[in-house]
């Protein structure tokens, strides 16, 4: 199967960053060209489906390297609160009562989500129905990673169950509905999980082949109690614990000190940055251009919508660029361009995927498309789109999103979720 | 003229921040009634108008109190560079450029993108042709402040050229197209404007019964140099000049130490809070939580295109909730409704006008509507609305805007400004 899209003006963020008017063309899911200019009669000849971008911005996929979508309905139930109000008048008891038709409405309007503001791919940190979520993700024909979210302070047969749970998603989904799907462990923060069982989650991760995900050093608090308890800094002594043996990507790095960059750094661990989250919950703001001057592989993540309470990556580029000039008084700190290949490039190489991100020949076919016909994106040329991509566009610019040469999104209809639908269902959930 | 829309839910910001499902009368122009329910038949008989608001959410329109409209071309011209260089190599070779047609036809493109995103009532501080923008504004039917902006480092003649400009402004405008325009006055900064001018500047204030837009404190060196030069701090120095003994608003105020926000608090003067515009040119976070606690009414604003890059109020909300929870590392620093009454309530005070902001009966029908159906707002209740509104709507979700009862923009069409018209004539200006 062969698709060309022309007349597109085509980001690649590839090494040469790369932004010119031309065509694509997507051959079995891959991208076989990309060119500058209109395509030769002969090359429109050889396609199936010929596709006028009429002018469209063509991008990367936005990847989004953390969050909790079974959560979703939580959206606005508790803001503004203490964090541990919050966890434990909020958060805790609605969980409680989220049976499957719950998760599975609520996985299903983060998709939605997802896919409209331009996200090809996602990671899903939950511990409830993991196996159905992956079922749902296969059907929306989005990318993704899935983690069985482990909390470790229970009983050890309970761990057990627990982490044989989380092996088990991997052996039966790991490489699933074309490749799109796959599976990491994701024991879920150093204040959570004891030593041991830390030790049995490499122990299987090693044995498995899995890479694993994990929250570390969100507050200053749990690093302090952590300090108390240990006697040494999380990130110190997750190295010790033998976390970094496999590849690893932590959530948040917030409050991690010039050692602990170093030792992620040292052991090329990636780190999930989640800005509007931290900011929310008033965990604080992660050192983002001193992990960048460490070398540390820096992506982007939303974290889910109780407390973000968007899944729009947009948003996160937004404020990812903006906070960081502020905070540090000083506005080289970030560029567009660095900003976006977090959401893109960094994020597909923070997620263990190899052919995706970037727009070079032979990747997957991961792209969204966007209108450009907007006040807030004009004026523009090939100068300025990668600045109104960080600075002014919206997501709900967002007109197409292709995962794998598939349309998951046409001029701004879902192609396998029934939007309308799942936005009914979820409304159901508060009436 | 009586017109109902019923089927909304209403979000007052008024005193008792109700929010309840109902229906609004608007009689010439004005609230006449906001209640709960359906309306009778005999009202509906009474009016010449009935919209069906369909579970639209129904608030008061977004006041955006600073601004520079003329310069709205220089979106993304020049990012992530130094503030000087910026000012040197961007901002001021380009605004010499600038003739007539550019300055209208950027003013438009921004009352586009103001109205499209929820935007009523905007500021604008801007040096060239304001006359002739105090037409467009005027055919836009929006409801604004326009001041000419001055800078004072010139000769005397020139500064009283340009005062005299200012004044005369005030005297063709101020009250025009039904009370929608007004105009105040507008010196630049303290580090632009020496005293001896700052201090005709108040006396033509006194005389003409103007009020004063300025900026101050948007940098840390602008700040330490007036200190330096003038042994004092801007807003002890302003005090001095008797510049509060007019009404008064401040742009960004980022570095006023506690006795300036003393100073501000006394005299009642308003800021307005620009959080994008300060970290985009890495000036830093202005101390809001702190100015509230002296009882300062902050308003909202977006700064231009050229520092933001959007005139977006529904980021600017979302921005000011958030950096100021993770900066302070404290969720309860910001709240929700607080939020929303800087971009509406807080921002007609700051703008001195009477009689707008929240929907209360008598103020002027100056509202907005927003289509909740979107995944990115579910699930949603009444209780959730607020919430929804600053961390999770979008501009996007605008689909209806009203002044002075009037729609200038109607499930998202717009009714005065020929938007396809004025993109493309942007966009000309960079080909």
């Amino acid at each position: 199967m062969v698709t060309i899209i022309h007349s597109v003006t085509i980001v690649t963020l590839d090494e040469n960053d790369s932004v010119f008017d031309g065509y694509v063309v997507i051959k079995d899911g891959e991208l076989d060209k990309l060119k500058e200019g209109k395509p030769a009669e002969q090359i429109l000849d050889a396609a199936e489906e010929v596709i006028d971008g009429k002018g469209k911005w063509l991008l990367p996929g936005l990847i989004n390297t953390h969050g909790h979508i079974g959560s979703s309905f939580l959206r606005g139930a508790g803001d503004d609160m203490p964090l541990l109000e919050w966890l434990q008048t909020v958060m805790w008891p609605n969980e409680k009562t989220f049976d499957e038709d719950i998760v599975r409405s609520a996985a299903s309007l983060a998709m939605v989500e997802m896919i409209k503001s331009g996200t090809t791919t996602f990671l899903d940190m939950y511990h409830l129905y993991m196996d159905k979520i992956a079922e749902l993700v296969a059907e929306s024909h989005m990318r993704a990673v899935l983690c069985r979210g482990m909390i470790g302070n229970c009983p050890p047969d309970e761990q057990m169950e627990k982490l044989l749970e989380a092996v088990q998603l991997h052996k039966n989904f790991h490489g699933y509905n074309n490749g799109k799907v796959t599976v990491a462990l994701s024991p879920h923060a150093p204040y959570t999980c004891p030593p041991e069982f830390l030790e049995k989650v490499v122990e299987q991760a090693l044995l498995n082949q899995m890479w694993i995900h994990i929250h570390v050093a969100e507050t200053k608090e749990e690093v302090l109690r952590h300090e108390q308890q240990y006697g040494i800094r999380p990130v110190e002594h997750l190295q010790q614990l033998g976390l970094f043996r496999v590849p690893c990507m932590i959530a948040h790095g917030v409050h991690v000190n010039e050692e602990e960059m170093q030792i992620l750094a040292d052991n090329h661990v990636y780190v999930s940055h989640n800005p509007k989250s931290n900011l929310k919950l008033g965990s604080g703001i992660a050192p983002l251009t001193a992990m960048w001057e460490k070398g540390i592989n820096v992506a982007l993540g939303t974290d889910s919508t109780a407390s973000n309470n968007t899944l729009d990556l947009f948003e996160e580029l937004r404020f990812a660029a903006l906070i960081h000039k502020g905070v540090l008084e000083d506005p080289t700190a970030t560029t567009a361009s660095a900003v976006l290949k977090m959401a893109t490039v960094a994020g597909a190489k923070a997620l263990q995927l190899n052919s995706t991100g970037a727009l070079v020949k032979g990747n997957q076919a991961d792209f969204i498309m966007l209108n450009p016909k907007k006040a807030h994106l004009s004026p523009w040329n090939i100068s300025r789109v990668a600045s109104h991509l960080v600075y002014a566009a919206k997501s709900s610019d967002v007109t197409d999103v292709f995962v794998q040469g598939r349309p998951l999104m046409k001029n701004g209809e879902l192609q396998y979720l029934d939007e309308e639908k799942i936005i009914f269902e979820a409304n159901m959930y508060l009436h």
